[in-house]
């Protein structure tokens, strides 16, 4: 087929829709794929669908899976998110908010939707850089994930091999905005935080807002969405 | 952790039923996981309800996904079942009641769970005689899967092996029927068929009805559920 097709995994936050950038950049024709799992907000999902509309996608399915079912995460209500949390604790160990085999899950229904769509490339925004602590984003579970798919599929028996791009895998969070700002990304849309207000402002203490804060920062750029509270950051 | 915990994916039908009654045989404890995909009707997780209640499971989760938005397939209600196939038909080529990706999806939320559950054990019902033409049925497949589980998750990195049981995937259906009926299995509450009528009873005509009608006939036994018509089988 001469259409180059890729589904892009797009959760509403600033690297998968950098990643999504990034794919149309190589010139793929763009299939969003978001995933409504139980999340605490629904913010992250109405950031995932003004940011395929703006990026012209040419297909964006949201499918309802119930992660809360399984359990074991900050994300789907088990515990508290943390806040206030210096670097160096956000590096030591897996934080709560990972989710028990997430990516594996998420791949999973790419992998079967790019076998429908007969597209052989899918893009995941995973970054083992700002998240030493998820087993499921360092490249060579990525690896092994790919392997795994070109033995699942009939498309690979039938000989196409399928690819896993992790654009961002190995990128600072300040190189990856760098990258976004080059390709127009609108970070305006993009929502990263754990714990957002009803109004839509990020809290600026969890993680997930220190990180995207200081990326920013180091980017010497501004983060252009709102936040509730000043936020201090590490020199 | 002293008990030793399995999860099991259960769909309703003759061959995960077995692997559920190996499991229990091999002194786990019982997790069943059984999935609602948009499946043409409800009669198949019927008897994964009457199945694990008979086997004695500790808890049975039933997860609502819909493959229907991936589409693909003839069990998700995309093409017709195919009737009256000869064995060497059935043997040519990927069978269009394959699912994309669906055994890579079902075995990603078995993963999920076993992480939460603390489990390092999984047994899935897959088989590799019946249905050459299922890629995610092969064992290198599940080689590979468990590869990729193994850099997946939290328990992994902390050191626990994950393993993926597939104690049928060389077993032809008349070897797979003798040992269920040594061990037990209620094969009267299970669900095989294609294309059931609204009583339950089965075709008689599907792949999966021809399939199973041979195997117990191959068993020396008779199968005890009920068909509709009249099963024509081969020498």
């Amino acid at each position: 087929m001469s259409v180059r097709r890729a589904v892009v995994l797009l959760s509403g936050g600033l690297d998968s829709a950098t990643a999504l950038a990034i794919a149309r950049d190589e010139g793929f024709d763009l299939y969003a794929l978001t995933f409504r799992y139980g999340q605490r907000h629904s913010l992250e999902l109405e950031a995932a669908w003004r940011i395929a509309a703006a990026q012209g996608v040419v297909d964006h399915l949201v499918v309802e899976i119930d992660l809360r079912m399984i359990g074991g995460s900050a994300l789907t209500g088990e515990f508290e998110v943390p806040e206030g949390r210096s670097f160096e604790e956000m590096e030591s160990g897996i934080p709560v908010t990972y989710v028990p085999a997430r990516n594996t899950i998420f791949l999973s229904f790419a992998l079967g939707w790019a076998e429908v769509l007969e597209a052989s490339d899918v893009f995941a925004g995973v970054n083992a850089a700002d998240y030493a602590g998820y087993p499921d984003c360092r490249r060579e579970y990525v690896e092994a994930y790919e392997r795994m798919a070109n033995l699942a599929t009939k498309a690979a028996v039938e000989g196409r091999q399928f690819r896993i791009h992790t654009p961002l895998i190995r990128m600072a969070k300040s190189e990856i905005i760098r990258r976004g700002i080059e390709l127009g990304v609108p970070y305006e849309l993009t929502s990263s935080c754990y714990n957002p207000s009803a109004e839509g402002e990020a809290c600026g203490v969890c993680d997930s807002c220190r990180i995207r804060w200081q990326g920013f920062l180091d980017a010497g750029s501004r983060d252009p969405i709102r936040y509730r509270a000043n936020v201090e950051v590490e020199a």
